[in-house]
């Protein structure tokens, strides 16, 4: 616990917490910083379940430093706010995503990129600027930087907010530099019908674009269609449909984090179309080089979005009335949600009713 | 031969082929279509070796039609021009490289970017629109399409432009297209310096950049600096000086078609920066999601150029004086040259003197 005795961690908060590879999440009492002159303190209300707490439980990527509070999907109330703090009130609606904090000083934090700062530093399993290791989300308050914080709209409920934070300015960012928010009426694919992809279908349908899911699963299309508007739905296993499908789309997002080959997928973009990736699969991808060099194709990587695009994510959202589709469990039911999500056995997202607020 | 036996393919010309996936080139007689009205005949002076006419006379990628007659890096004079060609006479020096034809009709062909038509025949082992299989600069006489034709600058030697029409155009098009042309002062690296890199390092340096050239042979240092113009030069197995690099560079371009990560390369990328891909390992390359997504990276490929593009590539070549360094070679030397190529025991491009003019 050394890296946690920092003088002024000194508020003691309840939350849970894996302790070796195993990932077994169970309750756990430590500390936070207290409130700073730069920081808001938030009552959690909902914080979502993502991939990324599942390979840092177990330590799938062998960076994690036990024991990890996952969590960076986070909604929740302000409760105070420190003295240099305009932008925020007590009982303002916020939430809190991947970031805990960055350099500040760097071309990428002067120009309103943060995220590709690189000494960027993540809401958990993170090195706070006083050395503390950083605890995300399932826990019950939390204390950040208000620079790392943005404001939820009121149309938005709290608990189908909470991916937003992550899941949707994942893939809200990449869709914004691939210029869809401006241009209506593109051919967008959207690879993967999980978390991030079902809500990156809504976004692109609520900004003008003809969208088609491409899925191993053929037993999505229905919902695909019906439930989240998409126009066209493609089995990638199907060679007859992949082959049809050849050259169409404009702008392809895979979030698919299982391992795969992007040659089939860059044979569905029409010359000179960009392939943006947001997952992030433990093995490197098999990148053929003749889809690619034919087709004048471009494959692209985006990590999550700055502060400044998170709130204009956000107050799309809200005008479009976008959320995710959640689960909402209690946290005795994290286990048993991170067993699920392994095996994609969710619809959509995982959210943690951490205030215990949800009421069926 | 069936289809050779198109009634107009009447011209018997001499020229070198490949009869099986031994890859053994032997002499060949064989006959061409009469110069019809679109057409120009081309008596060849020079033919490049490139890459792919190793992987086409061994039959590399499954495609090979026997007996081949390779070559499209192809300088000449022309001899006859057809009632309808009015860009070209008799006597002009000019140059023939990858393609033979294409649809005329698509959007691609119509935008000055044939290259990227679905339609587009190779100058070798393609089929060109009488049904006929294409053959290429391996021969004395070649007959070719005037739109698939350029000239070649009056103070380039024939042999050192002869690799320029697919090596150069292969570089300079993705060059171009990353905005390396109109905008000096970037940091540029090039992977590998073999036919295509070493030329790609005379245009970087041409376009006032600065050029870092990435090799796994150390022993090239002294002639990328010296010969070249290169300013900086990183051995790629050298963990230290690709650690050192790292975030640096604007641009860079892979030539290498030997199986590699992208990994590495991408991570001495700077935030935003590109990766152009013109090499074709046979097997997929390497795509790590971490160095792609948390650099916001782009890796893009690009397939030789368009007509348009590689006229002002020799343009921009006679400009600057760029030309391939060359070892000429005769026809009976082809197949100790491929045995040297395919252990890039070449600096840096093998040329073949068709015409028996070139005098040590």
């Amino acid at each position: 616990m050394a890296l946690q005795s920092t003088p002024n961690h000194t508020q003691t908060v309840s939350g849970w917490a894996a302790h070796d590879s195993s990932g077994k999440i169970v309750p756990y009492i430590f500390k936070r910083r207290e409130n700073g002159v730069n920081d808001v303190t938030i009552k959690v209300m909902y914080c979502g379940i993502c991939h990324t707490d599942l390979h840092h439980v177990k330590n799938d990527w062998g960076i994690t430093m036990y024991p990890v509070v996952p969590g960076h999907e986070i909604t929740g109330v302000i409760t105070e706010v420190g003295t240099n703090v305009k932008n925020f009130k007590i009982g303002n609606r916020v939430g809190v995503g991947c970031l805990a904090a960055s350099c500040l000083e760097c071309e990428f934090c002067k120009n309103l990129q943060e995220n590709y700062c690189d000494q960027i530093q993540f809401t958990y399993n993170g090195i706070f600027w006083d050395g503390s290791i950083t605890y995300g989300g399932y826990s019950n308050i939390l204390v950040a930087d208000h620079r790392y914080v943005v404001n939820v709209p009121d149309n938005l409920p709290m608990d189908g907010a909470a991916p937003l934070l992550c899941a949707g300015i994942t893939v809200f960012s990449p869709m914004k530099d691939c210029r869809l928010l401006e241009s209506p009426g593109k051919k967008v694919g959207i690879v993967g019908l999980g978390g991030l992809g079902h809500v990156a279908v809504k976004m692109a349908k609520a900004f003008g674009h003809h969208v088609t899911v491409i899925s191993t699963s053929p037993s999505k299309e229905i919902e695909a269609k019906q439930r989240l508007g998409a126009d066209c739905f493609i089995v990638s296993t199907n060679d007859e449909q992949m082959q049809s499908g050849k050259r169409a789309l404009d702008v392809i997002l895979d979030t698919v984090s299982a391992h795969h080959s992007l040659g089939p997928i860059l044979e569905l973009l029409r010359v000179n179309g960009t392939l943006a990736v947001v997952g992030a699969p433990g093995r490197p991808m098999e990148l053929p080089s003749f889809p690619l060099i034919f087709g004048k194709r471009a494959v692209k990587g985006s990590m999550t979005g700055s502060m400044k695009e998170t709130q204009e994510m956000l107050d799309v959202c809200g005008k479009h009335n976008i959320t995710c589709d959640v689960e909402v469990i209690k946290p005795d039911q994290i286990n048993q949600a991170l067993d699920r999500l392994a095996k994609n056995d969710v619809r959509y997202r995982f959210v943690i009713d951490i205030a215990g607020n949800f009421k069926l």
